[in-house]
């Protein structure tokens, strides 16, 4: 059927169309599946998911005259213009939801299957339900059937194939990735600090170009962390100028495509928080080799509150391992500590002062961040080989005491705003939120246990990450004394109602225990 | 945030909230994620989807000036009018996520969690993809670790407790139902007719009321054929009164609100066919449940292109039995052959001409069908205990040619449409499709494969269920001889366009072998 479409600007952040009952009827699509919409000027296609409009009265329906609303999504991919006509039609299903359900079965699924399903998830063709139900199946067959590492490898292949590849020539491209959803946690700063700082001291050809993401389910992701200083929303040709220059980058994988099949799978997974260790070990790899890593440090922290316990932990690095080694990567996987928070500060500013407080030496820096960041950037630089052996946490310490971290710091960010930053006026603008409640001790004890997710919800109830400023402050840390009437942690907040809930929830969860 | 909304006579066909981009940021949640609306003058308050527009010129936005628009779905459940103020809120997720999560991770869920996520399920509480992790959940528990019957128990329970009851006082409110998958297969208004004429002569107190689905992947359900004569959906009221005047009704399950979160668990399923045996069950008997069943004959169709193979139709058996007993429903389950289509029209109006051509005696009548629908009358009669064993099949056979099975469907399809009827008129508004085309066999041999899925397939091409006069009639059956240039088949359609599909799908898929 074919119609005169107007533009509404209406975005729905993926390709929607909205069509009259009537219509929908003739056509045989139903509510959240989908048609193909063809602009008839162009040629151009696209498949957009169908929501339903019953309009009993034409003068005051959404519709206007008009019988079917695109969102402004399908106007831009399909060029659509004044006076263009477009045709719908109803999409027939795609076969890789044939391949979904064959991989439900528990059948082993060809490369070019495998291909068919990310390309239909990178094109919107397939539904967020049934990318679920492809996940699924990666999660249960995992666990009933045990890992099958060549379908790991295929499907990090397939991720590789939907995105763009980031072309970097040079003899190191370095790269670090955390796994454990650990609250607080924001070393990846300053490991590429340090690290950078260093690689530029030894001469070596190295770059440190990375992209994380923004947080899902945790109070702050270390884009958003970042966002509190620099752009981090930055193109193509942006990131190349900002690796000549200071030769790292810290920015948003949302910024490049590397993997967007990737992107929109954990979309779907964070929706029941599940994370199948193919799936997981596909992302990760997928973007590293699109971004041309040539040594990759994988830090996994397991323990009572963290995603994977030790069991998973050795299971995970086996198949980075072998992952790895078919793309020619250099990788080291390293286990650390998952059993509380790492830093004071959960929520995007409270991380930045943290951070800043490391690079600048202060005293009251939170030492566990410290610590953590100093292993890990000298287990990557031992994984160089310019740096012997047992020898990186100490030249990491050394970069860092002597300012050189702190200096690349500052020079990456330079680099992102493309502006000289005064390092006191970014820690003035670091203010956080007015409303604020100290939780106070009832009792003398030892801090038993800080629960990560009870953390991370609390900060989100707080406002993190949206509130940049809002947060949880931690004052202990497991294993440390506390007294009656000293303060274990303090909230931050945008509005008084905030405070409530969080206090409410915090009595309800109890995230701290003491004993 | 507390805004006026305007009604836009916008149906979506579930709550649905389009809420501007800014201020969803405001309040934390994206595409597809859920929101409170509270109606702040009556408190009543519903939780909906959440679509997002990024308007970013004023005047031609979708929205004039309103910040959010909600779907005619909410005005309607709660009850807003001119003047009322709605609040918006972000939904905490539901716990029944948590639920999900729990099941995913194969934990025993206790009674109160199982309810949990049926009332959600229910509600909208939940959306289709986390539903379809819960789906996929007992998919592949039930695979890995065998079927858990207590939890199949509970799940009936829990659908039990979302819906209503048709509460009947009769000493046998008997039931069928047929599982498979098979193409055309009609016997249930057969089955309705047949064993009603019975238990009326037997001055049994008797009825059976009969509810059954739509299509959703097949070319017509026993309700789309009914459609083709009489009306499908009717109230509790209209219902007890038909039961009254001909002890037997065939309606739609939708007009009654038996399990709904059975009819919404099923949409999910539908998306990539998938038939948790546990969920099965436990669907099937809720609405059996509810329905005051005290006599319930389980039809299982398996072999090559039916739903269940053999091992899978014993599972079944198993657990439909052990249910039964649970709710004192006195239960028999049969297994019937699923290697090929049933009767000669696949589609409604086609399936209608097959069911009045037994019904009435004709001499091309399907015998398939036929028989098929004696022997389940046959067997659900024995189950009563009022006909002897083995003396079922007879008794149906005379009820057939005594014509009283005829005219007890169309006592039933009176009252249902509450006027008389006159067969020849209603014979003669059974028209089909004017395109129609004949494939005609290239050679002498015997048909050996008559595939369901591609057969339900090809009739869905020509525009089956929801254009009724559309679909395939079948001149010859698995096993029969075929001579070069004998039809095969027939395709009626409503358009060229579409017969030209259908034949290009028949020769790509071949559904028919002839060897």
């Amino acid at each position: 059927m074919i119609f005169n479409v107007k533009s509404l600007d209406f975005y729905a952040g993926r390709p929607v169309a909205i069509i009259d009952e009537k219509i929908s009827k003739k056509l045989n699509v139903r509510v959240n599946r989908r048609a193909i919409i063809k602009n008839l000027r162009n040629n151009k296609s696209i498949i957009a998911v169908v929501d339903i409009a019953y309009c009993k009265n034409k003068n005051s329906c959404l519709f206007g005259n008009q019988k079917i609303v695109l969102s402004k999504e399908i106007f831009d991919i399909l060029d659509i213009k004044d006076k263009d006509k477009v045709e719908i039609l109803p999409a027939l299903e795609p076969m890789s939801i044939n391949y979904i359900r064959e991989r439900m079965e528990g059948k082993k699924l060809p490369m070019e299957k495998i291909n068919a399903i990310i390309n239909d998830i990178v094109s919107n063709n397939l539904t967020e339900s049934e990318v679920a139900y492809f996940l699924s199946a990666n999660y249960f067959l995992d666990k009933s059937e045990g890992i099958d590492k060549e379908y790991v490898l295929q499907l990090t292949k397939a991720l590789i194939n939907t995105g763009s590849k980031l072309d970097l020539n040079h003899k190191f491209v370095l790269d670090k990735h955390s796994i454990g959803g650990i609250a607080g946690n924001r070393t990846t700063p300053l490991v590429v600090s340090i690290v950078t700082a260093a690689t530029d001291i030894l001469e070596m050809d190295a770059v440190f170009p990375k992209t994380s993401s923004k947080a899902i389910t945790s109070a702050a992701g270390t884009v958003d962390t970042l966002e509190t200083v620099t752009k981090i929303e930055l193109d193509d040709k942006e990131i190349k100028k900002i690796l000549e220059k200071a030769h790292a980058f810290l920015i948003w994988n949302g910024s490049i495509n590397l993997s967007p099949g990737d992107d929109k799978i954990i979309n779907v997974e964070k929706i029941v928080s599940i994370n199948p260790v193919s799936q997981l070990v596909a992302s990760i790899m997928s973007k590293k080799v699109a971004a041309s890593s040539t040594h990759l440090l994988v830090d996994i922290s397991y323990g009572e509150s963290a995603k994977v316990d030790k069991e998973g932990a050795l299971e995970l690095k086996e198949l980075f391992e072998f992952v790895a080694k078919k793309f020619n990567i250099k990788l080291k996987v390293v286990f650390t500590d998952g059993s509380q928070p790492v830093g004071n500060g959960i929520g995007p500013v409270l991380e930045m002062r943290d951070l800043l407080a490391v690079l600048t030496r202060q005293k009251n820096r939170p030492m566990d961040l410290e610590d953590k960041s100093l292993f890990l950037a000298g287990q990557l630089l031992e994984l160089t080989g310019k740096i012997p052996k047992n020898k990186g946490f100490n030249y990491a310490k050394v970069i860092l005491n002597s300012g050189l971290a702190l200096k690349k710091f500052i020079e990456i960010i330079e680099a992102q705003n493309n502006k000289k930053i005064n390092l006191n006026e970014l820690e003035k603008k670091l203010v956080l939120d007015k409303s604020k409640k100290d939780i106070i001790s009832n009792k003398d004890g030892i801090i038993k246990k800080i629960d990560n997710k009870g953390i991370n919800l609390l900060a989100r109830i707080a406002g993190s990450p949206m509130d940049l400023k809002a947060g949880i402050y931690l004052w202990k840390h497991k294993g440390q004394k506390i007294k009656k009437g000293e303060k274990i942690f303090t909230i931050f907040t945008e509005s008084k109602n905030n405070l409530t809930n969080a206090v409410k929830l915090y009595k309800e969860i109890r995230p701290i225990e003491i004993n």
